[in-house]
């Protein structure tokens, strides 16, 4: 079986099993650049009922699907314009977790709070702006992609050190090297989301983390001089 | 065995599997039209000791039991006028799930904040006036349908649309084409719920969702031109 | 083996079950008035390790240890008490459940917000007062019984109605016709309490049940002329 | 195999089993006084892969590692310089537990509010102050153990009388006696941390537990005088 189906097929059923998705409430993609195609989840299936057959491949060049028989997941053209835009992203995932969910419905970016956040995000994880009624109406899930990387671009954010997104008023998008790496950052933001709501409650205007902090925790696991794990595994997020 | 009481058993012990319900708290029926009577789960009895022949039939016409030995929930009035008065629905479902309560409990409607509300109810989740103590102290429960489907006439608002609602201090109803049908819309609620409170606890003022982002939501998934899911199959809601 | 020492096991880990208890955060007793004894958990034993032969019997005359090996919950005096002063209770549970202890810790009575909590408590869940410094350096477990009883006595509630209480700066206490029961009437306690956080976190001000609502669920699943479950079954609370 | 190396491989799957950390967020140690070696679970290892022969042993006198192929945690300064301040402890344990993170995040200690937290911990569990710029950027995590030490100096604590602590802007550290005994520590803080949260919710500005109170259930279960659990057994924390 296609490697590629195996390994998407895998993280949506993640998703679900570590309860980022109700129902069928996320999705989860990956891309081989060279064959130029990503798989990703087709649109409604079950995630108990998956398996790797039923995914669906798509041109990186066109958005369109080149081979299987299902409908891909009706945030495809998201998925795909952010393949386009971040060129060193491998897997994609979108879910309606809860947490993360409150802070996109808050319209709010999630400050830094302590080092569980700086671990695996470098600074606060945006929240774009509103989509215009133009932008929903026509080409909504494209334009989706297009609201995020604008964010990021004109934020002169580097999505790798920033793997995940807040959609104002919908829901977070999280990326990593594969698919199954996005499902971990997809993880961590709900975890880091949770805790950032406690805090907030317990103390609405408190400070947020120090930037020599963020910088010693996210490079510990980050980066050349990451000294987290072992040597010769590859280093985890 | 009779398949409307296999589909009520089913949905029943659903509501407790999701934990949309503990002990006894919860109870789902299904009707079937052209036969006249609705299968609705038997009163005090435990999810798990539950079997399709215990499910009483009740007569939608006199709304009185028609055949099974056990006594039908106390809630029965409730579904046998909201069957009259909703004449698309299949199935009705009720709970007492926490987060679902807590609206109900608050008198608040639940505000759509985002997309994961918008994906399955068409604008706010409504909640009714309080019963009068005329209402509660003579026939209770079917005054409590009778409050739900005035509530949704005078709003002009379309069941199908907005599948569910939160009777003042008391708890949500949902429902749906059928009975497990009504179950997810039940889970749905109590996710969209507890996002809500979140994010009202991070923003309480924060605005809801713009009317064109809730039209092209909930359109993605539900009527002619909904292109969510597989052709072949039924929409999932 | 003794029913009284197995409904008492049985009991005691239903609480750890459910999640009401982690570690030994919690016990359960059951009492035989014509017998004149009462079975309790054994202080300090692990749930899963607790067999039928380890649970020691209390004399209700004397409160001292009549059989067993082991050392009695160290709560041991406050169920003591409250079999005496409450006469018709059959059966005691002490949890630290996390919502119903915010209560307590929060020293605030659980206002009756809806049906779910008039189902099973017949008016709001009382919080006593602190106990005196004199009370907790002497005797402290058999002052914490008197001082429930106390409350109850003067407020003139009837401890079948309200089949539990808050022990302020401590956790909850509830009751019932056996151990089991007052198992079930924690769960109630607890669930009641998650719910009433959410209501007062979306509307801290909001109206509490109105009477003649309390009074119609109330009395559907209690006294003589309830209506919920099966006439075959005794009631279930 | 080395029993020390038994004990740590096994708290440290505890760890994640009791759900106090997703991932690899979070680590137990133990010491053997006696051998002047501790032993620490390895960096980045899932806790499902780990065997005792995976744990490394580190040195009392030098903190370097004396045994095993893999990378200690990154936190084994953290724990040296503990094991070395604290002369009574023998296990430590980190997570990133949700609650008590939030309150490390809040950079607030957690006031005793009551019997649950008073049981187990004698007094407010403290926050220390954030480390400077200087004391993140060199030898991080062994100021991360100074800090923790100086906090309990000058403020006169007992750190067994005060098992676990909040380091500012990060998460919570504990002891106990063994590597398991503070992992049971650390379930408590996340228990208590819940708690406090929703009883500061309920009532901001509500009293803290009297004196009296909190020293009769800390020597309840501590000390000399401790008549909690069986004679015959060591003391439950």
């Amino acid at each position: 079986m296609n490697p590629l189906k195996v390994s998407v097929c895998e993280a949506n059923k993640e998703i679900n099993r570590i309860q980022l998705a109700i129902l069928t409430w996320g999705n989860a993609s990956q891309v081989d650049r060279e064959l130029g195609v990503f798989a990703i989840k087709p649109s409604g299936v079950a995630y108990k009922d998956l398996t790797p057959d039923m995914i669906p491949l798509i041109s990186l060049e066109t958005g369109k699907k080149v081979e299987g028989d299902l409908n891909p997941s009706s945030d495809t053209p998201t998925h795909w314009h952010l393949y386009r835009a971040f060129h060193e992203v491998g897997g994609i995932v979108h879910t309606h977790s809860p947490h993360a969910t409150a802070w996109s419905q808050a319209r709010m970016e999630i400050p830094c709070l302590g080092t569980t956040h700086a671990d695996s995000f470098y600074g606060p994880i945006p929240c774009t702006r509103p989509l215009t009624a133009e932008e929903i109406q026509s080409d909504y899930e494209l334009n989706t992609g297009k609201v995020i990387a604008e964010h990021f671009i004109r934020s002169g954010l580097n999505p790798l050190e920033v793997p995940g997104v807040l959609v104002s008023a919908h829901a977070p998008f999280t990326w990593g090297k594969n698919a199954m790496d996005a499902v971990t950052n997809a993880q961590i933001l709900e975890e880091v989301a949770r805790m950032a709501i406690s805090t907030r409650t317990l103390n609405p205007e408190g400070p947020v983390a120090e930037p020599y902090l963020i910088e010693k925790h996210y490079t510990r696991k980050h980066g050349k001089d990451a000294t987290y794990g072992q040597p010769q595994q590859e280093k985890q997020s």
